[in-house]
């Protein structure tokens, strides 16, 4: 149960209440809020005098629920912003890994071009095996930094373990927590105590409501600015990389407060399948998309079948648009 | 390996080389066609000088596949076409099962009054438990033949076993080979020797190799008219009934030569998210969507959760068109 | 729920109540039972002076149910039982697909050899290629039938869909219902109409609840030698074929009243982990295993890789007993 | 492929190749081992006349192939030895989480009453809800770090994500690598850096390939101990918990160089399929078994529902010895 506690209640008071619920406690506009596992519905005539609001939920869903909060919480990034009732679907483009000043550059030229205002790529590759690229790392991180200031551009970089994490931290505009990283609460933590947006990847072998408790873990610390991403999940299907689940997609919306953007280029896996499925998410009314580029995809260090060339993206993203406009939404 | 025989090949000659190749034969526009297993590659000097083409393709999918014919297949049920260049999205609905006359004319008038021009409706149904309503059999044929003359609606509805086939295939326009059916070839060698349309949909728990396979059962028995129908595969996800796989439709997009129907409303099995789902699909730029309708749902006998309400599709249903649009295509 | 009405209840009576309740009526041991789809609780004072027993269950599985009989059922197959308190673990091998008299043969005379007293072989196979070999059919069927007199062997064969499951239940001593035919319901009826037992394989993308359900379709038709028979799910991993789920089997030793028999050849689909995993299924105490053996595996027509060769079988089958015995179990 | 250099090659000039091949290098027996991706056959004259050996394998399953090292792996913990030739099952127990001095007391006698001579227990608890118990930390630690003094056991504990790992390395005999955490290559780096057994379990939707490379990360990193521990993967099967994958066991005998530990606890989820899955991973043959036993499951803080109670682990346990026999085992 979610407890807000009213805003004359002082940080002593609160702190005892959270020991004796075994409660998560953090601060949002001034007030305290706790936070019980959900099971716990007892609520005594002390702390019914003190609270503001009780919601009960009906899993550890609780402050990603609709019940907590019926609408969509919006997220500034930049001047940009997202969810709420905005309607707007943010593009985020860029590599799959950072390689190079020179690659990176490239994209970021073909962010400005299309007037596309967040860049993405990895400095830290969470791979799978350890006889391949593992990425730039810090060196990484400091180009990006310089790309920032150059171009003017917002930047999402991954987290792909809680070693690095602090330095992704600071760096990143947007802190993005790689699926492979979804169940590491050392990130997540961390994560929870910066106001800095978080965009959570889907474990690839995770349920919805893991990964909605994912989020948990970041909010119940403090930070409200979580952005949910689907990039597909592991199926016996493999003719493809993964499956992406539109069908989950629905299930986030209907069921959770939180903005939620659609990665295509990973659920896929092949380049051909990606802007068909990214104009099918923009269909649905989403707040954002995440699609890998490169400059010469062929020679790309990793996801070399699945980054768009710069052709590719552009002809997709300017197919967005209309298909924004039918269902109301607008690309940013 | 594929063998076109030259129009001057006779029955006689034909059917020789098919038991000397262990192949199957068909005709086609008046030419005889032989299908070996793919790995079989080697071809007499005396089949050279009869064949006017040779296919060789990687896998099983031989007919269904790109290697054969590049071009989609049209398909024409009733007035309308799909496939081939049209640019043509159809939009079928109905009830999941015929329960009554009253309530599958509502479904008809609902189709005359949006301009839908393919009722679907369910008279024997494949459910999982002896004790569920199995659906009208015979007697739901005989509504369904009716309404269709009525009203001037094509029917496309479902074979569930073998053992009703005949009917089915006498009384549809378009005969539908239910997902729990797809391996079943009795049904499939039955729908191989009419030229109506069979629209298959992928077993739930079927690789994209195995359902254009499925396919292949049919096209090779003679019956060129096929429509592959994606409708969600089962994965460990459980909040949604089935995940919708649209990686899936980009891969038998890219891959095969068969028109492709989406069915959102049985991936999502829950009535709030088919819409959306729907515009996702559309959004690809696909050959038709299936959308289970209900004039009152909450009472249908199946599928009950998934149904929409004659006011939801409607709305839906005008939403389809501008997106179609954005990519070009039309809904008819 | 399943209401039992007393010896006392005659025909008409019977028929009158099951129309009143929409419930299935099947006869056991001279006593009309009726069964209502499970969440039907409402009983008239009428019934209840007619009934014996009236068992609730939580789901469709109802006759398959430990609610409805504590013990596992006994099954007779020619000399041999199962289930029950027999404490005994049946083996059953022989190849895929009949493929000649010299074949099947030689597969006899292993079972002679070994002790086994049940023979497997499939005459109708159920590929998904159609350009695959499809099985011997009718002719299959009769030299299944002549081995059996020659030998003195019981016979299992598969039906994989309804046009052929008169012959095979004429043919078969066991009859096999196919993993991809589980929801064949003219099969699972036409099945209940004999009292010969019914093997009914797991579909691989089925689960346990609808596998016990396939069951309830014989059952509830009035054949109560029904045996489940686990033989892999299809799941992420692809380096195996399928995947065994002895999870599963314990679901169903617990939750059920059936015989369970034990796959591991499909599963595997590779000869090298066979033995392992039936050794594995042994150790569980089960009702039986089915094992593919050919007499030069790698020349068979169908599911070459997995079958074991004769050595490899007698090997297998001769470590069966001392693992059995660890567990007061016995070979048969 | 694996180059591994003469014993007369010195650090410098190992280094000078790694760098020139791109190539891990660590030091195992006096002499360094170079490892690049497998793709890269090239090998000039001059490493030619540096190499004892070169080994190619067909995917980044490299130290840990039986191409590489045809034998299983021996490791020592403690006074047991498992892996190699010597046929020993190792049997595992101990409590899903640390809770109190009384529980863990209370089953390292459980251990020393039934002569198991490792004690599991987790301190660092990878939960999905923030709302959930966590573990007791560094405070658990130290309790396994005095039961191990009083009672002479060696302890396996959890590590879950990097920022404890340097920890858990301290403390433990053997370090668990968390199926969520089986990416987390922060972890496995550190782990390379011990001599410590690691025993890495399979992440739940992770790969065969994927779970192998996990132990590359450690294997070439220079700790040559490392144990892979199959508890489940997750499927569409929800009546268990997960399903195991002991079709994976199979493979990773027939593939690996590494002693496999199953966990059939975490598996079924529940406790009353876990001794007959425990039998059933025995009877394959395999180098260890890991069983979650707490004094009172009912009221343990997590996973209460699957662990067993000390009389079912005590019959569980007595029921092995037999088993291990009927195939040359011996329970350890």
């Amino acid at each position: 149960m979610i407890i807000e506690l009213k805003e004359s209640v002082q940080k002593a008071q609160a702190e005892k209440l959270s020991i004796a619920y075994q409660a998560l406690l953090f601060q949002e506009n001034g007030k305290y809020i706790l936070v019980t596992p959900f099971k716990q519905k007892n609520i005594t005539p002390e702390v019914e005098s003190l609270a503001q609001r009780v919601t009960h939920t009906s899993s550890d869903i609780q402050l990603a629920s609709k019940d907590f909060r019926a609408q969509k919480r919006t997220i500034t990034i930049g001047e940009i912003t997202i969810g709420g009732n905005t309607q707007n679907t943010i593009v985020i483009t860029g590599p799959c890994s950072v390689e190079s000043e020179a690659q990176i550059t490239a994209c970021a030229e073909l962010c400005v071009k299309t007037g596309v205002k967040i860049l993405r790529a990895g400095s830290f590759k969470p791979r799978t095996s350890p006889y391949s690229f593992q990425g730039l790392a810090e060196e990484g991180l400091q180009l990006l930094h310089k790309i920032r200031s150059t171009f003017g551009l917002q930047i999402i970089t991954e987290v792909k373990d809680s070693s690095h994490v602090h330095q992704v931290i600071e760096y990143a505009d947007i802190i993005q927590v790689g699926a492979k990283a979804m169940y590491d609460q050392a990130i997540l933590r961390a994560c929870a105590k910066t106001q800095k947006p978080v965009l959570i990847k889907r474990g690839f072998g995770s349920t919805l409501q893991e990964f909605v408790q994912a989020a948990e873990f970041v909010l119940s610390g403090g930070n409200p600015n979580v952005i949910l991403c689907e990039r597909g999940i592991r199926t016996f299907e493999t003719k493809t990389r993964f499956t992406l689940d539109l069908c989950g997609v629905s299930w986030l919306k209907e069921n959770t407060n939180l903005p939620i953007i659609v990665d295509p280029s990973h659920a896929m896996g092949f380049a051909y399948g990606v802007s068909d499925l990214c104009r099918a998410a923009v269909a649905m009314g989403i707040d954002g998309v995440l699609i890998e580029t490169h400059p010469n995809p062929a020679t790309a260090q990793s996801d070399a079948e699945q980054q768009l060339t710069f052709e590719q993206f552009t002809a997709l993203h300017k197919s967005l648009q209309p298909i924004a406009a039918a269902i109301n939404y607008r690309i940013v």
